[in-house]
């Protein structure tokens, strides 16, 4: 197998051997800015660590721009039809656009958003789905589909090769998780750009998540993917959380930081998010100095010690809010108990006991 | 790949290319009869093709008896130390049994279960557990959980292959889905008995439908698999439903007769069970003239026909119960309705219609 290459969005590096990603979209409508924080905010405490949004319209680039201003999970940008709306989301801070090369408003639209990728360093994803094949892109793979997609996928790239640009991700989605299996196969052996795979309109509830995990479970069994979408009718959160069930069943990964929050609860002692950054922050600090949680430790950042300690009871340590302080507790069993003011200072000392050297 | 060899069990036929069985195991209790058929009467609704029923004691024998005499869905009896057991599940009609063949109360009992089974045309399935894997066997193989399963499994194996048994279904669980995969893929190259494949403790809900989807769909895919259980905490229905969602994603199998009856609601007009053996009569009959619907087609048969036809808007032809009649419907559109007196007539020259040449 090829070693595949790899590309970094805010920071975050996907391929080259980095954890599978996990991805969804925002099903807010970009207008509506409160209604996509809190959409970013759930989706990045249940561990999602990419977030496309649609951005079909130059008026909304304000709320683009606030949007990536105001979260902390990089934002690629969906881009239909115009090269001035991928111009405009890159300088709104975007660190990834979708785009279909084919239709960025002629050769001059695309390379002038070539260019900005370039000096900007966005990673630009490209792709094929099975829906929106042509009839002449199906005649001309003779009637198949999943050679279609590859040939729609290699239209797109053969522009950004030929310009030397190289932070790409590709695609190559359908309804079909043979066609998407056969398809990815392909375009895993002949290129080494990082691939973001899923199966498109999977469906709702439980047959989704289940046509989701066949299909995808197989292709990351086989190596191939390197971040991942699950596409669910429904709340996004739920996209994120199967896409982890996937990769835990097959002991590629179990969620780094697994973080419950409880939004929309009265018995929410603390900010979970707020509480979450601390964690990473004296997790951060540790590796600073060299020392490091053993893979697969999970750390559970808690909404409040009532449901907190049981839910989180898988937890290799949990922290939870209470009224002025806290609970840390391991394995579901509370093991300390103190006030705000000191949390700091005893979540890094009980973090730092199970620390092994980097 | 070697060719899969298959066995018979109520006429049904397991591996050697035959679709990929779909089976279940009952949660009702034995002695609880009347539950128990309900739930095999919904187990057959929802396309259940094996049920396996745990047999803990010789008290329970009537109701076995009962059980095997009243349902059409084969039942595998599942069996423990004892040979005695073991006899009388034979003697009361099960055309299955899974043993431990370890712990059928020495050679002795053994082969006289071996001996009942040639007799009587029984399959027996023997297996290992990851979670009943001993010590010994998992330092005999060196600490590798997935090679002391397939130990596990030959040890079962020898006795009956030495005595020239060849009417056997194999497996090796685990809730490990790589510890799964690779057992299944090492017994599958070695042997050609039919193979049962399973996750076990897959888990609650969805994460268990996930985890089930994820490492069966890797095991489908490779061409292992010839009967499949999916274990879900719960209805057992859904583990059914999980299993048909997980092959039709792989474009294995499509549900031949789409069943969707519903026990609770006082809307059901007809006995749904009736309704669908009088369907499966129908086409039987248009078989033994040369006629045989295509592949995929799809039939609902359904309760009511207030939800029914909208339901079922996926079937190629259905029918529901209507007060004193019936409707077919043709993708969720109604086209005939009727009396009960006519609805075999109408129905058979309705499928007739679409059967092709055999």
């Amino acid at each position: 197998m090829r070693v595949r290459g790899s590309v970094k969005i805010g920071g975050l590096q996907f391929g080259g051997g980095a954890p599978v990603r996990v991805e969804s979209m925002l099903k807010s409508r970009l207008e509506d800015t409160e209604s996509c924080l809190a959409e970013l905010e759930g989706l990045m405490a249940a561990g999602c660590e990419l977030v496309r949004v649609a951005f079909p319209s130059a008026d909304l680039y304000e709320s683009l721009r606030t949007l990536v201003s105001r979260t902390e999970i990089p934002i690629m940008a969906d881009i239909h039809f115009s090269h001035t709306l991928a111009l405009a989301a890159m300088s709104g801070g975007c660190g990834s656009i979708r785009i279909n090369p084919g239709n960025m408003s002629g050769r001059e639209g695309l390379m002038s958003v070539i260019d900005a990728a370039k000096s900007d360093g966005v990673v630009i994803r490209i792709g094929a789905n099975g829906g929106s094949l042509s009839a002449k892109q199906i005649a001309a793979a003779g009637g198949d589909r999943a050679a279609a997609l590859v040939m729609a996928v290699e239209e797109q790239l053969t522009p950004l090769m030929e310009s030397d640009f190289d932070d790409i991700i590709i695609s190559a989605k359908s309804t079909s998780v043979s066609d998407t299996l056969l398809a990815n196969t392909i375009l895993s052996s002949r290129y080494t750009y990082p691939i973001h795979i899923g199966i498109t309109e999977a469906g709702p509830g439980l047959e989704g998540a289940v046509k989701s995990a066949a299909g995808l479970g197989i292709l990351l069994a086989q190596g191939i993917g390197d971040t991942m979408r699950v596409s669910l009718t429904g709340d996004s959160r739920t996209e994120v959380e199967v896409a982890y069930m996937i990769q835990r069943a097959l002991g590629l990964r179990k969620r780094w930081l697994n973080l419950i929050s409880c939004p929309g609860c009265g018995r929410r002692r603390v900010d979970v998010v707020s509480l979450a950054n601390m964690t990473k922050e004296i997790i951060a600090g540790l590796e600073a100095v060299g020392k490091k949680l053993p893979e697969g430790f999970d750390v559970a950042v808690m909404g409040c010690e009532v449901n907190g300690p049981r839910e989180a009871a898988a937890a290799d340590i949990g922290v939870a809010g209470t009224q002025g302080g806290y609970v840390l507790f391991k394995h579901g069993s509370v093991i300390a108990t103190g006030e705000t003011s000191n949390l700091k200072t005893m979540l890094e000392s009980c973090l730092s006991e199970f620390t092994v050297k980097k």
